[in-house]
């Protein structure tokens, strides 16, 4: 088996929507497809596509990552049987020659590579990705998922929070998650009200502040909605500042969330030893593709299993079809699901449930919303 | 005052060295122009080049902060005078949209665009940059600074090594600086014996171990150097392992550097809460173009006094004659110099101590290692 091309382009990803922290008007995200000829002489193609938020990281992938996975010796990248690509071995040649630290677009972009890798595994064994992480023992797991609704929009803001709510409940969801932290309090509260409202009791709601409220702002807005039954609140604070999660996680009851922007096993380190979070309550919320692939995550779950922390508490950020795949084949606690988004993504559901079914590999030509996406890639 | 051009290109940096991390065999940095038309019609250039090691980031500075800041009303971006770039109103345009951490290749970038307008700043006013931040009072300032020499090379290592020692000395450097931390420390300490031997007392020696050993090979590493007169070890572990800086911090005397894969103040903040540093001895060297730019180092250099530390204790990483003019204008404690690179950079000097000089800006075009590195932008 020997790689024969890594290809990536850009996806215009945008939407007239914002969080606390962005506005996704100008977003774009990479799609990147590794190209493989067996030693059967037939070619298999491995498929991966960053979360959005990030921008597209493309040029790291084609300037330094992919070059040197392709001019290796396929021995160097080979498992024990010859026949399948090593996620371990792919990752350290392509970062062959990066520093330490540092860890952002080319966090993305060494995921792009790890999940098309992972797809191809899949497929070259003829198994689903959950199956290979899982062994064959078990049943075809079921995910819990939550559906990602409610992002800011500067017109008719309230009926499409209606709107978006009412749908996710139709489609089996029991749980949605709306943003929160804008600059006003008290219209927050009242959206939030509203949203409780609209859902009648009929899923749980959660909270996404995406990191620009200061520890005083953060709470503020933890204690106004302190008498409210929120599920848990995601990134009150910036990411980075551990003390700030510390004093929130002593000071209020509420599961807090956190990780999506923190994009190494080295920050995720940090986090867990300096955050003060809890295992008992409190979410983990790395993002696979974006924080350089499988192979990291897993680390990175060793590491916080080793700490005290359950699978149950990861719940990774977007991912798609690739996180579906992870959190069914390590049995995570939650799967994030974006139905109304510009990748309108929704995986087959058993109740409350989604499926990661039976493709071979990730299964994105078998999903509708991501078929097409590749289509660019498939020279 | 309106900027009409933001431009960039990559440098080859190409060369047959490394160090405990990289090799620098392909090697590449970014080379970035700001130009601007004044209201009396006159176009004004800035320019901004990475430090190596990196590589290019030009990408994020072309698909993303560019054109945010091009379209911009330039209202948005002028000082009060209506005839400046404000850089901290740059800086906001330009990372708008941008998430919270993942400070990775957009540090970089950001870093370029920040650059290029201080030496704007500077040319419009007719003043060294080295003026514009210290104030009028003060006379030339003369900057320590010290010789990055010693890369591990595949041939002839110890006669360059000797011969690099030898003319840094000749050069009129009081302390030169030289890679360790390689796997094999037998080695590595006969190469550190020879270092001394060869600068024969005319230097001070330190050592860059670029962040590549676990807690305990640093605890081998530092044991086994304990009894050498080492200026510092720099980077013996990995950047955001900020428990293990902690630690060797407690058990060694050596002064210890770190900071320069540390590319934000959220990321600096954590060193200096959870790193266990020492304001009496140790060194903080963020890289002020790499790490967002000067608006980003002017408050990590702020909530580092707030936390103790001294000017003197920052020394930047790299950064030519950006970090010249910063080092000369804040008064800071050393400049790193690689007279023998690619970019063989040698700047004035008075005794041990380089002089920014009397150039509009920054002086790059007045400098000839970096002046012909500029004329691919000059389109």
């Amino acid at each position: 088996m020997k790689i024969v091309a890594i290809r990536e382009t850009t996806l215009d990803m945008a939407e007239a929507t914002r969080n606390a922290a962005v506005g996704f008007g100008r977003m774009t995200a990479s799609v990147a497809v590794v190209e493989v000829e067996t030693t059967a002489g037939h070619r298999v193609r491995g498929y991966a596509i960053d979360s959005p938020g990030r921008y597209a990281s493309g040029a790291v992938l084609r300037e330094r990552l992919a070059p040197r996975v392709l001019a290796a010796d396929p021995a160097a990248y080979l498992d024990a049987s010859g026949t399948l690509p090593d996620p371990w071995k792919i990752r350290a040649l392509a970062m062959r020659d990066e520093k330490p630290g540092g860890h952002g677009e080319r966090a993305a972009a060494m995921g792009l590579l790890d999940g098309a890798i992972w797809d191809l595994i899949g497929k070259l064994q003829d198994k689903p990705l959950w199956a290979v992480l899982r062994g064959p023992k078990l049943g075809t797991p079921q995910v819990p998922v939550y559906a990602t609704c409610g992002f800011y929009r500067g017109e008719d803001d309230l009926e499409k929070l209606r709107d978006e709510l009412e749908r996710a409940v139709d489609l089996g969801f029991d749980t949605v998650k709306i943003k929160g932290g804008a600059i006003d309090l008290d219209a927050d509260r009242k959206r939030i009200d509203a949203a409780l409202e609209y859902l009648g009791g009929k899923a749980k709601l959660a909270l996404d502040c995406n990191a620009t409220m200061t520890l005083n702002d953060a709470r503020l807005f933890l204690s106004a909605i302190a008498d409210l039954p929120i599920a848990w609140v995601e990134e009150p604070v910036d990411p980075l500042d551990y003390d700030a999660h510390r004093a929130l996680a002593a000071e209020f009851a509420v599961p807090l969330g956190t990780g999506e922007n923190l994009y190494s096993a080295a920050d995720a380190r940090n986090l867990l030893r300096h955050g003060g979070l809890r295992p008992e309550r409190d979410l983990l919320q790395f993002d696979i593709g974006l924080g350089h692939g499988l192979v990291e995550y897993l680390r990175i779950v060793a590491e916080a299993e080793d700490a005290g922390w359950l699978r149950e508490n990861f719940v990774p950020h977007v991912g798609y079809r690739f996180a579906l795949q992870v959190a069914a084949g390590l049995g995570l606690g939650r799967h994030e699901v974006g139905p109304f988004q510009r990748i309108a993504y929704r995986p087959a559901m058993a109740g409350a449930c989604a499926l990661p079914g039976d493709a071979p590999g990730i299964g994105w030509e078998a999903d509708p919303a991501f078929a097409s996406l590749f289509a660019a890639l498939d020279r």
